[in-house]
């Protein structure tokens, strides 16, 4: 097993010198105050060294010793509460927090990086930070003054963790059916709860004093369906107004799933049995508020692909430049040695090649995402927080999916050029396929993610904004003066051309027939993918050529997983417009007949 | 978890109304003395039985548990002697077994359909009859009298079985490094063979009172490489001249691999100490003998991806059509219950359909190789037993590459399908995936198949024997007369003419630059897969569309799936053009910084 290097120099490249993150923050107040390069990038390191030294090592180990249940309690494998006490004294739960409750305030474009690391060091793990901060999220943007005060800081600093109980046996994707049901004490907002969550990452577990749990439920009289639900704060334990631990609440883990993959993640079903919940917000627009939530969990999912597929990818590498078998057919490399390495075969290189010029494309796209979810929170200027919240919620579906595909593709792949070895389990390459599988599962499948995308953020939207994307991206091409880069940024401009045409096409056939949005919405996603990620390889192609006079090697390498990228994944948008073109006819069967 | 239900119907329609196997099983002498429709019918229901109720039902309880090693020991999980006992009983390890010493001599296109239900059923089970068939289609081509006497009626009867040794942990893919000796005895073809060899499926286990191993080794003065491999037959028990057990031989299990699926197959580490080994045929031979059995066995292995993919669409189309989530985007469809059924969504019958029109394909383009395989064993007319034996070539990397990369394809959507579901263990889905994955890479990488196809088949036989495949296929559609079909006839033959210009055109540029073989290779077997799906379905829609009179709403669905299959799988073929045509320029990096 190869050891887990977090990608410092590529993080620097994306954040620093294609994006220039540093430059964004100086311009926004409330992030100049706490952000700039220096620190970011000694933050960087300082997480960099947490991620390989503290949590990595205990991937292997946590997969095969899995989350333990016993009777209501779960304990964590061997060596988690450590690693998260460490992670947590950094300070990094809290790491972009609000600042006024004991967070940090730090940019999400230096959090996705964290996120990065923590992922493609240990999935599992990442998962329990990770919730506890989707939670704090959602308590920052929607709960009461009191609320906030009183579990924020507790959050932001590990003491306690956080829990979404959305599931229930019969309400996955349909989350207007759930049944969870809250009942009033007083007119303070407090509430008895009582009904049965499934799936739930980090329900329980043994790395906090206490679990707040954000509960869906609905009240007696509410309306039926979506608009009839409302958003609780469950804590597991009872606390005082000083946030003092009082008596257990009435909420158990009944069970954990015995899961494909993310095993030292506790998958728990929790039952609440008049357990007391406190009202986030108003009452019936809790789904709402968990949306605000999402768009920050759902980035953070997207980077799980990436970082399980980064994993793969190094892993891959130094496998393919150590593993010696066959000859290059170009004539013997290496002659003193038994074979040549792996890296000699054309086949082979065209899986790494696969495997970096998405994943480098995937870094690059998630700070992207990351830096409109940053606009949208932080800017002063009310059009561009406005343009960038407009971003996000049509470019977070693709992160999401996108990211979780390509990463599963990757991992696969990665697998792959292990041959027999990548089967074995102590070698760790097919415990990212496994890990990194659930991510194109949770938080909303990436079927529901298609549908969004294509449904919401294109149909209902017009197109409106996609079309200032379009001419963003198109205006930066025509930017582009290299012969170099001339090529691809041609084939961009065709594509996207085809694209906008496309979408403009889709929306009148789905107003027109709407079972044309679920017939085209994946293969529409992964289109809209592969223009994004080629945006990406030219944002970085136009950063690499500049810099090719100082070079190492590293730039060229850019340019050259760029050529890649143009040259051997593009054309996957081929197929996809001439599939999503023949429309939902090829649906239209006799079921009984399947 | 759904049932398992060998589809029979499927079965039956592809090897008697498609191909018609029992009108050329009529033509041939040999196999019409054992094989008529109405035999295999009742064969196929025997097996089905045996399938469904002693085999499927131990798949998941076989992965719990797992194989077991105990201090060179290997156990089985509960129930797999048992049942093997009834599958050998059976006679089904001898179905298409030599005549002359105990085998039935039934047709490998039957023996393909049995092979697709024990892999659907439970793959680890059906490794285990797999390697004993392999081994003995080995010993039936090339050993001598006495060994075929000794080893066949024993391995076809099920009381022994057989396993392949041949990868060593320095040499996998490139077999010409193995390192294992052969030192001779006497001048009968004994010799002591010492060594190590790694990935042993069914190396060790509690199923048989004997295993006899089939052994690449090198004897002391062989020519270096490939070309100085010989093959052995060595015992685990030693055994008299009339077959009686003796004292074992030196041959241990040191081990065995915890793997990331079929955990019910033993993966072993063999130790071979000075064990005593027959010699099979000549010297030197052996990777030429291996090869004999390899076509076989990788048509096997081809299936085991397209019995997984089958697995998981049954359980698939149950689940989509019991779990209700969501309501039509059409109006709802059941008011009275509390949500439509998944089949209601167009996405859920993209992923349906999309599996269904693979696997049906998978399991014609399966039947059509083994009937090769038939008529290149059997035939009586030289030129057709030569034409078929030129098939089998260029078509089992195909079978085997193509079969497995869409089955794993097909669990991966029949996962996606059930949700979070498909990520927990009990449900069934998540296995296949796992079960399927291997099937990629052993018996020679999806890769090594690739470069098999392209290099041998394609550009060292000048693409001759394509050309009369390509023939064969542009006759029989020439011959189509028919309104509906006409579209997809159209799409084919336009396809088949760039697909054959593309042929010549790579033959030009590898003999030019060899990297271009392995730069194309795996694209260019995707490519060839996909064009004969597509004359599978063509070949089903005939028969489909001339029952339409007489049909029950079967044939229908298979011109459904026809059309499904045309709209929105054929045209991944664009793209595969385009990336394969770009060549191997981007592939020519420095890899000091990949």
């Amino acid at each position: 097993m190869a050891e887990f290097n977090v990608p410092l120099r590529s993080i620097h490249f994306t954040l620093f010198e294609v994006f220039e993150a540093h430059k964004m923050w100086q311009g926004i107040p409330k992030l100049a105050e706490v952000a700039d390069r220096e620190t970011a990038v000694a933050m960087l390191e300082e997480a960099a060294k947490l991620a390989e030294q503290e949590i990595a090592p205990l991937n292997r180990s946590g997969d095969e010793e899995g989350a333990h249940w016993d009777n209501g309690e779960v304990t964590t494998p061997a060596g988690f509460k450590e690693a998260f006490t460490a992670y947590a004294e950094g300070g990094w739960v809290g790491l972009t927090g609000n600042a006024e409750y004991g967070g940090f305030g730090m940019p999400k474009a230096l959090g996705a990086q964290i996120d990065e690391m923590l992922y493609a060091a240990n999935s599992s793990f990442a998962l329990y930070p990770n919730l506890s901060t989707g939670s704090t999220v959602a308590i920052d943007a929607h709960a009461s003054e009191t609320l906030k005060a009183l579990y924020l800081p507790k959050i932001y600093s590990g003491e306690w963790c956080g829990s979404m109980c959305l599931t229930e046996p019969h309400a996955g994707t349909d989350l207007g059916l759930i049944r969870t049901k809250a009942e009033p004490i007083d007119a303070e907002g407090q509430y008895l709860i009582t009904g049965t969550k499934i799936f739930i990452t980090a329900g329980e577990h043994d790395l906090a004093s206490n679990i707040a749990h954000l509960v869906l439920a609905r009240v007696s009289d509410a309306p039926k369906g979506a608009k009839g639900i409302s958003l609780f704060i469950v804590p597991k334990i009872n606390v005082d107004e000083s946030g003092n631990l009082l008596e257990p609440n009435n909420v158990t883990c009944g069970s954990i799933e015995h899961k494909m993959g993310i095993k030292a993640s506790a998958t728990c079903v929790m039952n609440f049995d008049e357990a007391k919940g406190y009202l986030v917000g108003e009452l019936n627009k809790g789904l709402a508020y968990m949306f605000t939530m999402m768009n920050y969990e759902r980035l953070s999912i997207g980077i799980q692909g990436l970082g399980c597929g980064d994993s793969s990818l190094q892993s891959a590498i130094a496998y393919a430049k150590d593993r010696r078998q066959g000859r290059s057919v170009t004539g013997t490399e290496e002659p003193a040695a038994y074979a040549d390495t792996l890296l000699v075969h054309a086949d082979v290189r065209r899986m790494l090649l696969t495997m970096k010029s998405l994943t480098e494309a995937g870094r690059a796209f998630s700070t992207y995402v990351a830096m409109q979810l940053d606009a949208a929170k932080f800017s002063q200027d009310p059009e561009e927080k406005a343009r960038a919240a407009s971003y996000v919620a049509l470019l977070t579906p693709v992160a999401k999916a996108f990211l979780t595909d390509m990463g599963f593709d990757v991992t696969v792949l990665g697998q792959q050029v292990f041959g027999g070895h990548g089967y074995i389990r102590e070698w760790g390459q097919e415990q990212l396929v496994r890990d990194a599988r659930i991510a194109q599962i949770y938080e909303g499948t990436n079927g529901i993610q298609a549908h969004d995308l294509l449904g919401r953020k294109v149909v209902f939207d017009k197109a409106e904004t996609l079309g200032v994307l379009t001419r963003e991206i198109v205006e930066f091409v025509d930017g582009i003066n290299s012969v170099l880069l001339a090529p691809y940024c041609s084939q961009l401009l065709a594509t996207l051309d085809r694209f906008s045409m496309l979408s403009d096409e889709l929306i009148v056939k789905i107003v027109d027939n709407p079972k044309e949005l679920g017939a085209a919405a994946v293969e529409y996603l992964h289109l809209f993918g592969y223009v994004m990620s080629a945006y990406m390889w030219l944002k970085m192609s136009v950063v690499a050529e500049q810099k090719l006079a100082e070079d190492d090697g590293f730039y060229q390498s850019k340019l050259d997983t760029a050529k890649f990228y143009f040259d051997r994944v593009f054309p996957r948008t081929e197929s996809l417009f001439e599939t999503i073109r023949s429309g939902s006819a090829a649906m239209d069967v006799d079921t009984d007949w399947l």
